[in-house]
């Protein structure tokens, strides 16, 4: 099997199965004071020291949490409540249109309920953000503004953001600005302090750890109103058990993906554009979308004129290749990705895209056997939507 | 070491840990279209069906979750918030006085954020809870009340709750009602269709499955508003990467909890017993708490007057002997337990008040050894506090 898949989920590694198994067959709840639960304490004291290290975050500042979709919700509500309640006016939340669900139904949700005003910042035609945009937003409401957010690297096309001049930008306004980094950590340098953005999310099943465990990095100074009450663990930003062997496996991951980046990154982009250059060959109307440049080095998205991109991921399906029309997320939802869209890509080429991303397992053999059955499949693809639409 | 901490968390078992480990080796987003992605599907749907299977819910009822806690303020605000919008006279919420935090909490932010009335159900002396109480809430203003929440067993003094009484009462009203099963799933028999609740929190940890997972049992035509937004899992009710493996080896574990449920409380419940007997009479002038039969079989619970519990915890600790004073999760917070005051301890009593809770890995060895280091640590522990406030 070709598993081209990585940005939806990549396999986790067998050092953090291993770390997971070993901390599992611990008894022991973080939060109880006897020996057993002050083992599991250190554990994952221990770990949040190895993720905040990794990362150029403080411990303190480390909140773990049930995974990605859970620290950005927390972060885009918690961190919009936290500073509407301590300034009224401050009811705005400033997005981009590329973000993934996690991000975009929580502010939309916030829209809707809590009648918070959104703007939402363009990308150009690689889906790239301009720090003028986000000037101009804080220039004409900044004194409004309860937060930005915006991913560090698209988890569709894989352009990378220019996070570091957005937060510059933000912080003249002092206005807390939240990343959603989880397809970054791993695969280019992220460093909390050095970034200067106040929250960041990342979540383990992208970098070789497990699914229900991640974190939000959250700044000293900055407040959030929690989303699950209880206990009071994580500064009483989230409660909840700790997961010790989650945590530790999480931990474990992360520190190998962040310690490897760049040889992982030489690797797979040297990998990725062998993919791009044969698959340009193979199909040459296809369209290489995202930015050229500045991407993801596992990540290959294409638009494949006129084919439905369901129909082809089937087709390659068949053939063992295993890819996505989009985030993982949406999938299964027939609708044109807003990634897309607002690349200013029309509804045909939305809906013709395919993502090819490749990770820590990804072979040249893999990458042969996409280009092996690419061409009858985008043959196939295309005369079965000449046959449903015909013009 | 004698553990007897098993409701702050219980070891995972390992037929649990092996399920997790062989779903971690498969990779596979269950929300990907490709065959890694429907066959992390399946596992999550069968795991779905044995969930369901065990609890008496139907498959599309069982919503998966990061955990109890999280389950708990799905529940609690998701429900107010769905019932409040359809009603916006529906602004009650109703609760009991000796809930868990996760639940406690969770009603006390819609009270304080949501401006939520908040109607709190006595206890009796034994922990206890009386329909008649709910009634008369309901008789009163049963048109207000978006929803009930009350625990199906108490997790520090074991009373167990006339949880189907109350779900009853509830449904003559039309009021959906939330019970917090997290300590009685595996302990005594729980059916979820049969108990007549609209909706039911049960975790991993506390019945041999993994941390960070557990589900919300939500009947059909129960809407709750999502605390998690994002790419629609789970009924559009939570989303969030399933953790494939997580949700494995946690219906592993829910499915070997309910089997084993009678045989286990026939066990537990004996070696409790002998611990109850043999620590009245080591220590003549310990007070037993909770209902004297309807309990938790592994719950043994009693307040040591003059002693302080912590400081007994600690010196028992000191003797490789592992106990709570209260629920984990609170632990720590140097606080009398607030499910004591409520059945009408004094502070000294509520402080002095220590959790020994058996589960499946207990022996008889294990209450040797408890009853062989106690009398010594009662007496350290009342010279202490005799010397710390001197009367």
């Amino acid at each position: 099997m070709a598993y081209l898949d990585h940005a939806a989920t990549t396999p986790m590694l067998d050092e953090v199965l291993e770390a997971y198994v070993a901390t599992a067959r611990e008894v022991g709840n973080a939060s109880s004071l006897h020996a057993s639960g002050r083992r599991a304490r250190r554990r994952v004291e221990e770990s949040r020291e190895r993720v905040a290290a990794a990362l150029g975050a403080r411990p303190s500042e480390v909140i773990f949490t049930g995974g990605g979709t859970e620290s950005d919700n927390l972060a885009v509500k918690g961190i919009f409540w936290a500073r509407r309640d301590a300034d009224a006016r401050r009811d705005q939340v400033v997005s981009s249109a590329v973000e993934h669900h996690a991000v975009l139904d929580a502010v939309e949700w916030l829209g809707r309920r809590e009648d918070a005003e959104v703007g939402w910042l363009p990308v150009d035609g690689t889906g790239r953000l301009h720090p003028d945009a986000l000037r101009a937003e804080l220039a004409e409401h900044g004194d409004r503004i309860a937060l930005i957010t915006a991913m560090w690297a698209n988890n569709e096309v894989g352009t990378v953001q220019p996070i570091g001049e957005l937060a510059a930008v933000a912080a003249e306004y002092g206005v807390p600005f939240h990343t959603d980094a989880i397809q970054a950590v791993g695969q280019v340098p992220v460093d909390f302090a050095a970034s200067g953005v106040a929250a960041l999310t990342v979540t383990g099943h992208k970098l070789g750890g497990p699914v229900g465990v991640g974190a939000l990095v959250l700044a000293r100074d900055v407040a959030a109103v929690p989303l699950l009450h209880g206990g009071g663990q994580e500064r009483d930003v989230r409660s909840g058990t700790l997961d010790a062997a989650g945590i530790v496996a999480f931990a474990v991951a992360v520190e190998a993906a962040v310690k490897g980046q760049q040889e992982y990154a030489t690797r797979v982009a040297a990998l990725r554009d062998d993919l791009v250059r044969r698959v340009r060959q193979a199909v040459p109307e296809v369209v290489f979308n995202g930015d050229p440049a500045d991407r993801l080095p596992g990540n290959a998205h294409f638009s494949f004129p006129g084919c439905e991109g369901d129909a082809l991921l089937l087709l390659l399906d068949a053939q063992g290749i295993a890819c996505s029309t989009g985030s993982a997320c949406s999938a299964g939802v027939a609708q044109p990705s807003h990634v897309l869209l607002a690349m200013g890509a029309d509804d045909d080429r939305a809906r013709s895209s395919l993502r090819f991303s490749l990770g820590h397992t990804s072979t040249a053999g893999e990458v042969d056997a996409l280009i092996a059955a690419l061409p009858a499949a985008v043959d196939r693809a295309r005369r079965a939507a000449a046959l449903r639409t015909p013009r």
